[in-house]
């Protein structure tokens, strides 16, 4: 399973299906051939790695794949189906497939007299698959809330001046996050203040090969010249203010990662909603004071009412460290089967 | 000279006299004996270590010691002249005596046709020694600034609830560092609106050996049943504002070690002044928003005035995070020399 997570990396980062890897292995365990899904429209995982092998090859054998096979016609056939047809004898994967139309591969899997046993490291699986799971469970984008501050909590100095909290590793690394979004949202207000570009960036400054969609929330005009305007996607602009809408269209659109970049007001209404999937806080070994805040109300007016997080990683970059935290609460429940892999 | 220093560990983190390690080697290189200082009053380590060698022993013996041999009477007389008199052909130190009457060792071991070697592993043994190396040369207690905030910058929730922003490690951790403190400094308001006890404890609430001195810094009257008032040691009460006299008559009390527990006033008059040498920031995994923050106009209006730091060390204390770090400028270039050891 450890090798078809790998697999999986090979796929796209950003798009409507989630990247899978598969392996598929004889009886006494020698692989057989791999695969891996490249993006929607492609073969899946199972179906890749089974074109790898002459017709008949993979009777008997025992296939490993990161989700549990689709049982769904989309724009490829369901693997269940394929699977059984090619007529393997046991099926090992790592996380359900939540989609409404394309869960029950495992049953029909069984149906059809195929070994099945679901689960097998899971929580990796269920990691690495984080983004597109909360997009399949609560059909909505995964949102990510990222900001940076110095190391009492400020954004800017009094005077608004940011320029530059964090240094080249930090700035780097957001960029390079940024390139793996499908789009990334900001506030009227930051656009009028920061006029930011919303690009994805290497360091010589050249765009990166993916760029996240720029989307401006607020109901104060964007300027005609403002740099927004000439990112390579044209910005989708929302009035605001219901939060859930604005993140349903944009997963209409087959957005299915979303970073919100700022400012405070923003931020705030996205963390006070309760619609923040993940946290990536650069911290800067510095000291501000006034009042340049990353987040403002949050709703929170009790100790009581903090909204805990859990941190999963930290990182060195450069003279700043990253913290990497969810809600303490994540993964959501499923309280929706709104996706289906096409 | 790493034995010498993890001897000198061995010696009180508190009082007037700095931490010494000592190891005597013959010209093999043999251990011939050990030592370290227990505090004021008592044997330095160089004479410690000669003391547990019959006389004539450490005749042509290399010398290894943290401090460069102190060339004072106080309370014991000067152990260059012990050297000397013990027929050492060799002293090797790390760290140069910033004191005005006790330096001067290395220059009287030479002028009895001792070798000597300054500066061996000085970075660490400055490290070790920067408390009491910053009080030596600035005539003033090292400041700690310790706060324990949200991972948005929040020491409070709006309402001023603050209990628990952190878990068990890291307040235990804190009165870890408090019991190795001279002294704990609060402002009225802090005393105000908290009540704190400013003890050092254990974890099941009962007191560590050393009970830093309670000093409360402001115009307001402590009230006559305030908690602090049931501290082990009766509360210095300053009227403020001068800061730098303050600590140098905590200086002449005998306090090498100040720790600034808030609130947000006092903290940020500290930073502002530059009087702040150590930071211990403890991150919790939460967020609050809202107005309850450890520091508010530290004097920096734009980014170009903000106050770097360098951070020493990262730590994981349960859910928490502690982010120690010092100035950018720290060690302070030696402005004076007031220090002796005694």
């Amino acid at each position: 399973m450890r090798r078809a997570l790998s697999l999986a990396a090979n796929g796209p980062a950003t798009g409507l299906n989630p990247r899978v890897g598969c392996v598929i292995v004889d009886p006494d365990g020698v692989v057989l051939a791999e695969g891996w899904h490249r993006g929607a429209g492609t073969a899946h995982a199972e179906v890749d790695a089974l074109s790898h092998l002459p017709a008949g090859a993979a009777r008997g054998a025992t296939v490993i794949v990161t989700l549990e096979p689709c049982n769904h016609t989309g724009r490829t056939g369901p693997c269940a189906v394929a699977l059984i047809e090619a007529g393997v004898s046991r099926v090992v994967f790592a996380v359900s497939d939540p989609g409404r139309a394309s869960s029950g591969g495992a049953e029909r899997l069984r149906a059809a007299d195929v070994e099945v046993v679901g689960g097998v490291l899971a929580d990796e699986g269920e990691a690495f698959l984080a983004d597109w799971l909360v997009a399949a469970r609560l059909g909505r984008p995964f949102v990510t809330l990222k900001w940076a501050s110095s190391l009492d909590g400020r954004t800017a100095a009094a005077d608004g001046s940011s320029r530059w909290i964090t240094g080249p590793d930090a700035r780097l690394d957001v960029h390079r996050r940024r390139a793996a979004a499908g789009a990334i949202l900001v506030g009227t207000g930051t656009v009028l203040a920061d006029d930011p570009a919303l690009t994805a960036r290497a360091a010589d400054g050249s765009l990166l090969p993916n760029q996240p969609i720029p989307v401006v929330i607020g109901t104060r005009a964007v300027p005609a010249d403002a740099a927004i305007r000439h990112h390579p996607h044209p910005p989708l602009l929302y009035p605001g203010p219901d939060l859930n809408r604005i993140l349903q269209d944009l997963h209409t659109r087959g957005i299915r990662s979303a970073f919100i970049e700022g400012g405070p007001g923003l931020a705030s209404a996205f963390v006070a909603a309760g619609l923040v999937d993940g946290y990536l806080v650069y911290l800067a070994p510095t000291l501000l004071g006034g009042g340049g805040l990353a987040l403002g109300d949050i709703g929170v007016t009790g100790i009581d009412q903090q909204r805990r997080l859990t941190v999963e990683g930290i990182e060195r970059l450069g003279e700043d460290l990253l913290v990497i935290a969810r809600p303490l609460d994540f993964p959501h429940a499923e309280t929706a089967h709104t996706e289906t892999r096409i």
